[in-house]
């Protein structure tokens, strides 16, 4: 039985992975720039949550949620802490894809309505509706496109406002940094705006924060920096370190019902005790402030390359843009200098998306390796 | 924070499980004979399981699905070997829910169509796709019921032949023997019929072996009995004992393309590693047969009880229907003799789904408890 062949693969298989270094079956180290799409936000195989990983799966993994399980409280509350979100509630999931589908299936309960607002150049997910509210058709079937959805673009409100006035949409879902489409950002007087829209005609406004959330943006959520409360949002990727995990954050006034939603293996407790190891080293070791501080020392730093015409988003989610595509030079870093970074639909554009607790001297390497290539 | 409150939950909080017993957090031992829903299949806290867990924790958890993972290509090739499902290729993903979604999707961009034919109490998955195809309009938003879904009776030839003449069907999507729905299966000439018209019908027959998989009803999958060569096979629950894992088998004859599908989470070296020691596990442990030779004891013996109307189901996926509700007897066997059972939409039926190597004393215990509730 061969594997379903959906990849173009890198000639690499990686066997370890210590902190912000990979290594392959040949001995080969590769520093990490890219965390496997933002996953990676604490560290490969943090020595604390692979201890708190294992004592867990030493007492039990998973149950059914017929029965409670403290451990969701407690992700629930460590996430109320460090984000300072109040008055929301948590449904656990397994993925973002699966966060995304329930914030639109919370969406759709709650208005009753079935239409859906989404962004060009937007990425959600690969399960059906969020697939239908992701931009690209190429890798979408006719299953994908029975969802009624509208994309506009970013910033022109008079088109949002045509759309959303209409006032048959459930859903406006949104993404504050848009990671795979290319590191683009909505202006914060846009958001407020949709935000205000929003609440004027009954449509829940979906933050997606699946790659943007838990500290990797120098906020805990990206959408922070717009001030606004969104009704719903949507989270996974970082949260777990790699474990599969996601969830959605619903404001209270959205009320549930017994049986409205449902997972089998959402918030196990496994996958509880990865979001608590993550959430209390984010914490100790101040990343969401690391993030942050790591940005200007990455723009101010990198930016000193001729070739390198803007540094796009925030904290540790940049991405490089060229006037040329970055294909080649991703290739070269790669397999020349041992260090992974990422592409995206932008073709032009190299993403950077390291563990949060990467160190000046990682971003040395990256410089110093452009430096050859670009010279 | 507090969790969004859509299960009405039992006042029972497990803090340690090993084996066939779940711990609670008062020191209650209870016997599990539901395994969460059929996803305990080795057993909870299984020695080897943990130990290959916690080893691959300390080497590499997760990576991006563009660089190469040997493991999944073990999880493949040792699929193949047990199921001896010749001429399929994996793709993993987080859940049943991501499984039926890739399913449907993958026969949509098949065969270019979009109606699916699905059968009355079905259940699929909590996700936009995977709800279409759900029975339960109780669970449904108005976005799941965008897809054109047509539900039929099981062994109804007839109508199934007026429905896939049309020939708009992309797929035809049915559990051999029903979960959630209540252990009801169709005949083996119905599956046969469907099976022949799909392929004459240029539709791709999905087989959800969610529930009913790696060995749970005496055999490796329960369309096994039928004899048929499914075009797509849905597996998860019990492939990982708890850890989020799940995937497709997709028959060679359906091509692939880059970009096709995707996923982050999907196949990760963590969730790999669990589905090869739950398969080495059942393959060491002999728990295909032992699923078959324990339900003959318990029909044997469970039979013998005269308010046990009838006894549905096969190996160690089995419900006893009783001429009453069982959600009180449901109730004392949980309270009273600390025993764990399962609930379905039929409301006369207690569903039994073990853990597959239990013995037969921990039958005999359900037995003592059903003879003390029942006479």
């Amino acid at each position: 039985m061969s594997l379903f062949n959906v990849y173009p693969l890198y000639n690499i298989t990686p066997s370890l992975a210590k902190m912000c270094y990979v290594y392959d079956n040949k001995g080969n180290k590769y520093l990490d720039l890219y965390g496997g799409h933002a996953v990676i936000s604490i560290g490969h195989s943090h020595p604390k949550y692979v201890k708190d990983l294992t004592d867990q799966l030493n007492r039990i993994g998973f149950y059914s949620n017929y029965i409670i399980n403290d451990l969701q409280k407690k992700v629930a509350n460590e996430i109320l802490e460090q984000s300072n979100c109040k008055n929301y509630n948590l449904f656990m999931t397994n993925s973002g894809a699966e966060a995304n589908e329930n914030a639109l299936q919370i969406a759709s309960f709650h208005t009753n309505k079935s239409k859906i607002i989404a962004f060009k150049n937007s990425f959600h997910g690969r399960s059906n509706a969020s697939l239908s509210v992701t931009y690209n058709d190429q890798i979408k079937s006719k299953l994908n496109k029975k969802i009624d959805v509208t994309f506009l673009d970013f910033n022109n409100k008079e088109m949002f406002l045509k759309e959303i006035s209409k006032g048959d949409v459930c859903a406006v879902i949104f993404e504050s940094i848009q990671g795979v489409g290319g590191l683009d950002e909505p202006e914060t007087n846009f958001i407020q705006y949709i935000s205000k829209h929003c609440e004027i005609h009954n449509t829940c406004l979906i933050a997606d924060e699946v790659q943007s959330g838990f500290g990797r943006t120098g906020d805990f959520f990206a959408f922070q920096k717009h001030n606004i409360k969104p009704d719903i949002i949507s989270i996974a990727k970082g949260m777990g370190n790699g474990f599969p995990v996601g969830g959605v954050l619903i404001k209270n006034h959205i009320k549930s019902k017994f049986g409205m939603l449902g997972t089998t293996f959402g918030g196990n407790h496994l996958a509880c005790t990865s979001v608590i190891s993550v959430l209390d080293i984010i914490k100790n070791e101040k990343l969401v402030n690391n993030s942050k501080l790591l940005e200007l020392y990455f723009k101010e730093k990198i930016s000193t390359i001729k070739s390198v015409k803007k540094i796009k988003g925030r904290g540790l989610m940049l991405g490089l843009e060229f006037n040329f595509e970055a294909a080649e030079l991703r290739k070269k870093l790669i397999f020349k200098h041992k260090i992974f970074t990422g592409g995206s639909a932008n073709k032009n554009l190299l993403r950077i998306l390291p563990p949060l607790n990467i160190k000046k001297k990682h971003i040395d390497i990256l410089y110093n390796a452009l430096k050859i290539e670009l010279s």
